[in-house]
């Protein structure tokens, strides 16, 4: 089942948000991926996977619990795209 | 067709060279990161795709010129896993 939150989408077994994001140069995804890696720092958590190249980031970010996404999830998330929306 | 060339294998169409790095923490992965995106700006070539999480990342190299592997290609590819051993 998948659905959309703030343009994560929704995935279960396991479960975990998805989202895409692209950016017009190398050094805008490179401030991005340096911001998230301070952001993950602070909250001592870490997406599962970070796959990027020179103009995008996809993001799989797991349940916190390793059970069920929460609020605490989607939190992060938004707080992952406002990240992304402070470079543009 | 699929070789290997110091851990890299080689693929053909497109021509690209993949790698596995994996570390102990990820303070670990993210100082070859960190390293990896220096060595990208100094040779201004980025890999094509670069996956990764708290404890690996895979690495997609393409060909410089877009058609065939060339050992300027190998010869970046060997800077990054004498940059990933420089770590241990």
């Amino acid at each position: 089942m998948v659905d959309v939150l703030n343009g994560w989408e929704r995935r279960e077994k396991p479960a975990m948000l998805q989202r895409r994001f692209t950016f017009d140069s190398y050094a805008q995804t490179r401030a991005f991926l340096d911001a998230l890696a301070k952001l993950s720092e602070l909250h001592d958590r870490h997406p599962q996977n970070i796959s990027f190249g020179s103009t995008y980031a996809n993001i799989t970010l797991e349940a916190a619990d390793g059970v069920a996404l929460t609020t605490r999830d989607e939190d992060f998330a938004a707080q992952i795209v406002a990240l992304s929306e402070s470079l543009e």
